[in-house]
C-alpha cells in the first residue's frame, strides 16, 4: 500500500519533524493521482456496505493536525461518497465543565460508534496529550493532588499508557483505530491562514487566536512528535501524512481506509437455516398476493414494464 | 477498619468459598452494631457534603452478588441518609441490542460520575466477565473471530485484565473505586427467594427463573472466585462481607466508605483572594438593600426574630 511508508512503526523512534510535507518526494503525477483517488472511493463506498452488514467490527479514524491543514475538508471530501447512516463524524472542541468534571476518555468513549459503523474523530483525546500540555493548561482538569501534582513527564507518559491500554482494549473488542496525523509545512499553514482572511467566505474560520497558535509551530510539532512515537501501536498505528498538496493527502487517506476496511474480511450475514427455509414459501405468498403464479418468467417481464 | 479483614489482598489466592457468610465469627451484638451503623450514617453524610464540595476525587461503588443478596435493600438503606444530589445509583441489566453493539464497558463509563459525586453500581461490567461466562452466552456479543474465537479461558483473562486497566486508569484520574461482594449461604438465599413467594408484596421480585440461577449457586461462587481473585487491586479492592444478617453487613459497608472518603482527605474549597476580598464590600451592599448599617450585632438580632 502507498501510504504504508507513512506509518509510524512501534518502538521505532522516527523523527516525524523530518519527514516531507510535501508530494515531491513520491514523484507522482496529480491528475493520475486524482483518478486512482476516485476509484478508491467507489471502492469504499462497496466495501462500507459490506461492513456495515456485517456488523462485527467497528472503525474509528482519528484526524489530528496543527490548526489550517485541512481536517475539515479531507473528512467532506474523503467521506461524501459513503453512506451516511454508517459513518458518524465528531469534532471535539474544547470541553465543556460537564466533561472537564469526568476523566478525559468519557466524552470519547461515549462516541465509540456500534460495531459496523465508521466513526471519524475530528480532534481527539490527543487534544489531551498535546495541546493541555503545550498550553500548560493541565489546572483545567478539577483533580486531587494525588494526579495533577505529578511532574509534566510522568503525568504525560501515564496518559500515554491509559491511551495505549484503551486503544488496545477496543481493538480486543471488536475495533479498529487508524490515526492520521496531517503533516504541513510552515508556509503551507501561513498561506491557508491568510486564506481565511482574504476570502470572504473562509472568514468566519478565522480567529485572531490562530497567529498565536503559530507562533507555537514548532512547540505543537515537537509535542505530537513524542505523543504520536508513544502511542504508534501495531493495532492502532499513526500514519503521518504529507499535508501541503490536500490531493495528495486525500488520496493517501484513502489507501488506507482500503487497507484497514479490507483486513476486517467483512461478509453480508449468512441467513440461518430455519430463516432460509422461509423463503420459498415467502415468495409464494407474496406472488398469490399480487394475483401471479410464482413464475420467475412473468416477474421479470413486470419489472420490465415497471422501468 | 472492621471491614479490613474481608478485603481480598492483591496477588494472594483467597478462596472466597471458605470466607464467612455470618457474623457470627466476629462475636459482635446486634444492638451495639446498629447503633454504630447509624452513627457512621451520620458521619457519611457529613463526609459527602466536603467530597461534593471539593469535587476533585470521584467515587464508584460496585455491588454485586448472587441472586436475592440484598443488593436493593442495602443500597436503600446505606444511602437514604445522603443528599441525593451527590449520589447516582445505577442498576446495570441485560444489556440492550444498542449495548451489545458496543464495547462492553461503553455503558459502564457512561455512568462514571462526575468529581465530587458518588455512583452506585448495582450490579457492574463483572456481569460481563461472570454472568457471560456461567451462561455460556458468549455469542451474543456481535464480533469478529479474531475476538470471539478465542478459548473462553484466555477470553476472559484478557477481560480480567481490560478491567484492571480500566480501574486503574480511572485511579489516576482522581477516581475512588470499591467493589464489594454481597457473599451469602445457599440456605439464605433459599429462605430469600421463598419470602418474594411467600409475601405478596415481594412477589414481583420473582421470576421462576431465579431457581434455575439457583441451581448454579456453585458455579457463580467459583466464577466470582477467579475473577474476584484477578481484579482486586491495590487501588481499585474487592471486599467480600459475610451476607447472611444484612444489619451487619450493611454495617461493614459504612465501615468501607467511611474508610475510603476519609482517605481522598476532601476539604471545602477556599475562596481566591480577590473573590474574597469582594466579600465585605458584597457584604455592606446587602445590608444596605435591607436598611441596616452592616452591624453584626443588628443581624443577629433579625435572624433570632425570624426563627
Amino acid at each position: 500500500m502507498k501510504a504504508d511508508k507513512y506509518r509510524i512503526k512501534e518502538g521505532k523512534k522516527t523523527d516525524i519533524r523530518k519527514l516531507p510535507t510535501n508530494s515531491k518526494e513520491d514523484d507522482v503525477e496529480k491528475e493520475d493521482i486524482i483518478a486512482k483517488y476516485e476509484a478508491n472511493k467507489l471502492e469504499l463506498a462497496q466495501l462500507q456496505e459490506k461492513f456495515y452488514a456485517d456488523g462485527r467490527e467497528g472503525l474509528i479514524v482519528v484526524l489530528q493536525a496543527l490548526d489550517a491543514s485541512g481536517k475539515d475538508s479531507s473528512i467532506k471530501n474523503v467521506f461524501s461518497g459513503i453512506n451516511p447512516a454508517g459513518v458518524k463524524v465528531y469534532s471535539f472542541k474544547a470541553p465543556s465543565s460537564e466533561e472537564l468534571a469526568h476523566d478525559y476518555l468519557w466524552r470519547i468513549h461515549q462516541k465509540v460508534p456500534e460495531r459496523g459503523e465508521i466513526a471519524v474523530f475530528n480532534r481527539s483525546h490527543y487534544e489531551d496529550l498535546v495541546t493541555v500540555q503545550v498550553e500548560n493548561i493541565k489546572p483545567h482538569y478539577h483533580m486531587s493532588d494525588r494526579n495533577i501534582g505529578k511532574d509534566d513527564k510522568t503525568f504525560f507518559k501515564e496518559r500515554c499508557q491509559q491511551v495505549n491500554n484503551f486503544e488496545q482494549y477496543l481493538f480486543e473488542n471488536s475495533y479498529r483505530m487508524v490515526k492520521i496525523f496531517l503533516h504541513i509545512s510552515k508556509e503551507e499553514q501561513t498561506e491557508q491562514l491568510l486564506e481565511r482572511i482574504e476570502i470572504p467566505e473562509k472568514n468566519w474560520k478565522f480567529r485572531a487566536d490562530d497567529l498565536k497558535v503559530r507562533d507555537k509551530f514548532d512547540a505543537y510539532l515537537d509535542c505530537f512528535n513524542d505523543v504520536i512515537n508513544s502511542t504508534s501501536t501495531k493495532n492502532s498505528p499513526w500514519y503521518v501524512l504529507p499535508g501541503d498538496q490536500r490531493w495528495y493527502t486525500r488520496y493517501l487517506i484513502t489507501e488506507i481506509l482500503l487497507d484497514v476496511m479490507k483486513s476486517c474480511k467483512s461478509e453480508y450475514p449468512e441467513l440461518p437455516e430455519e430463516d432460509r427455509a422461509q423463503l420459498e414459501p415467502c415468495r409464494k405468498m407474496l406472488r398469490e398476493a399480487l394475483g401471479e403464479d410464482g413464475g420467475s418468467e412473468k416477474r421479470s417481464k413486470k419489472k420490465a414494464k415497471k422501468s
